[in-house]
Parts: C-alpha cells; structure tokens; sequence
C-alpha cells in the first residue's frame, strides 16, 4: 500500500522543521546576541538530568568567547553532578543554598576516599586541576546556586563512575551535554 | 645630638614590623587560604578610590590561579573605573544595582565615542578582548555591585585620560593597584 504525500504537505513539514532547528540554534551565536543579556533570558536546561538547571551565561560555543566560560547552575536538594575531573581550572561562587563539595586525589591511580567540605551562600571554591569532583545538594528544603567559571572551554569532562575507579577509566564526555547542540551547529557552518 | 635607643625597644618595633608585614601578606599565599573561603572574609580596598571596593575572590598572585580569576566589585553613585583596556577577556555579572557600561573601539588611533549600554542587576556583558571601556554607577542612589571574571590573570591594565587618547598614549598600570602587595611579597620569595 503506497501514501501519497502532496507537495504542500512536503512544503510545511520542511518549514517547520527549519523553523525548529532554527529556534534551537538561536542563542548559539555569539553575533547574534545583544552585549549585555538579561540572565533571566539566557535558555536553561536540564539535560536529562531531573532537579538540575544550567544556563551558560557567557560561553565558547554559545557567545565566541576563548579563555573564559560563566554557568549558572540550580540543584534541587538531593540533586549533584556527575564525579568529574577537568583539566581547566574552576572557580564556583555560591549564591545560594548549601551543600557539600567531595574532592578527590589526582595523586593515585583512583580519587580514594574524598575529602568532604560544607559550601554555603556566598562561599567560593576552586577545584585544583584534575583533581576528580563532586558537588552535591545535600540540604533538605533549599535549591543549590552557583556561579561557575571554567578556563579554557568547551570544557572537557572525565566522568567516574564511583571514587574507585581508576583515573585511566573514566570516560570523557566531550562536547559535554550543554554544548552539543551549539557545537554541531558550528561544526555545520 | 644623639639618641640612644635600648636594645627592648629595637626588638618591639622589630617584632611591630614583623607583625604588620605579616599580617598584610597574609591573604598573599595560595597555599595559606583555606579551599572554601567566606566571600565575607576576604579582605576588601578601596585602593585610594572613594567609594569603591574590591576584594580578589580568587586570584593569582593571593591564590595561585594561572587562568581565571575572579572579582567582587563594589561602586558607590557617582563612582566609576578609568577608562581603560586589557587583552585579556573579560565578563561581568551584575549583582546589584545598575550602570552604564562605555565601550570605544580599538580599531582607530583612538577609543572616539563610545557606544553607551545600560547595564542592570541580573545582566550579563562581555568586553571584546582590547576594546577601550568604562563601568559607570550612574544611579543616584544604590550602589552597583559587580562579579568580574578575567582570563591570563594578574590583569595587565592601559588607562587612558579620555576617550580621544591615543591607544598607543595609554599607561600600562603592572602590577594592578590590587595585586601590588602580593606581587611584591611573591617576588620575595
């Protein structure tokens, strides 16, 4: 049994998807954005991951920035990110909330047992370099925000599976989830 | 006239020196600051500006950061930075209050008019790497608080006079007023 589609049906379809594929690409230019930006209006998301938000405030695939990156990021109480290592360097500012941060060691074949530090409303933080990471919301009531700044972005992310697996076997994770859709856009152009 | 001194008082004022000295290089070690800081307990200057405050969340030369550092910058009404430039990027989150950011351009002998932005709590800008700008609070009555991240810290700073200077007439200020005290200490050692 064959379907025949008429050439206005084909006509619509395709503008829609343009239209679409249009829209996800709108705040991936850096051109095309104004130079000061209301945050409130700087696209979120939560990249499969329930409780989260990220927003990148000023970014290398999204705004042409090369030597510095700004996020801000929301964790629902209960909500973390992934065990990580980098080897930019990381600042986080917290606006809000509190929570704790488990550092591991970059010293041994695996992170070992982490280090755990309380982070709190107006505390800052840096990650040493490579060292594998944890930031949790560890609070019962109140969301988690922070402000953080990378070096040297697109950031790229080793990702462990639990603190005793090895450095050598974590998985790199690159584009990392929010800079996917920009990143092919450009790889488009 | 003579005056002698007895060897008491030659170690009281030794021991005074010792102490102050100490006590300003305090916040100068990396390796001395505890991994998550209270943005609180971060000492602030006014750097000889009225009105104005800056504290170093995280730097260089007091924290050991090699490619970002972070700023807390309070401005009273009526205050300003010089106009200046610096190659290295920049971004600003605006946590209080509201302004005007000036921006010239680096592609005549001389920044000319500058473009004229208005700048908000919860806005975002970037300074094009080299372009000659301004941060203004123009507001009558709040202050204007600023969170400031820059790439290749310590910040190298041009000042210019006047928007009609000529690029290459601006004075590079090395080390910046807020690094000078650890700079010196750091070449100490």
């Amino acid at each position: 049994m064959s379907r025949v589609v008429d050439r206005g049906s084909l006509r619509f379809v395709f503008l829609l998807v343009a239209a679409i594929a249009a829209d996800a690409s709108a705040h991936c230019s850096g051109s095309g954005s104004p130079l000061v930006r209301n945050i409130s209006d700087i696209p979120q998301g939560n990249f499969g991951r329930g409780g989260f938000a990220h927003a990148t405030i000023a970014g290398a695939v999204s705004h042409g920035m090369k030597e510095v990156e700004v996020w801000l990021q929301t964790f629902s109480p209960g909500t973390h990110t992934p065990i990580h290592r980098h080897s930019c360097e990381e600042v986080f500012v917290v606006l809000k909330g509190k929570g704790t941060l488990l550092l591991g060691s970059s010293s041994f074949r695996d992170p070992g047992t982490p280090q755990e530090f309380h982070i709190y409303a107006n505390s800052t933080f840096s990650i040493p370099v490579n060292d594998p990471h944890q930031v949790l919301n560890t609070d019962e009531t109140e969301d988690l925000q922070l402000l953080v700044v990378i070096s040297r972005p697109p950031v790229k992310v080793f990702i462990y599976e639990d603190w005793n697996m090895h450095h050598t076997a974590a998985k790199l994770k690159f584009p990392y989830y929010w800079d996917e859709e920009c990143f092919h856009v450009k790889d488009e152009l």
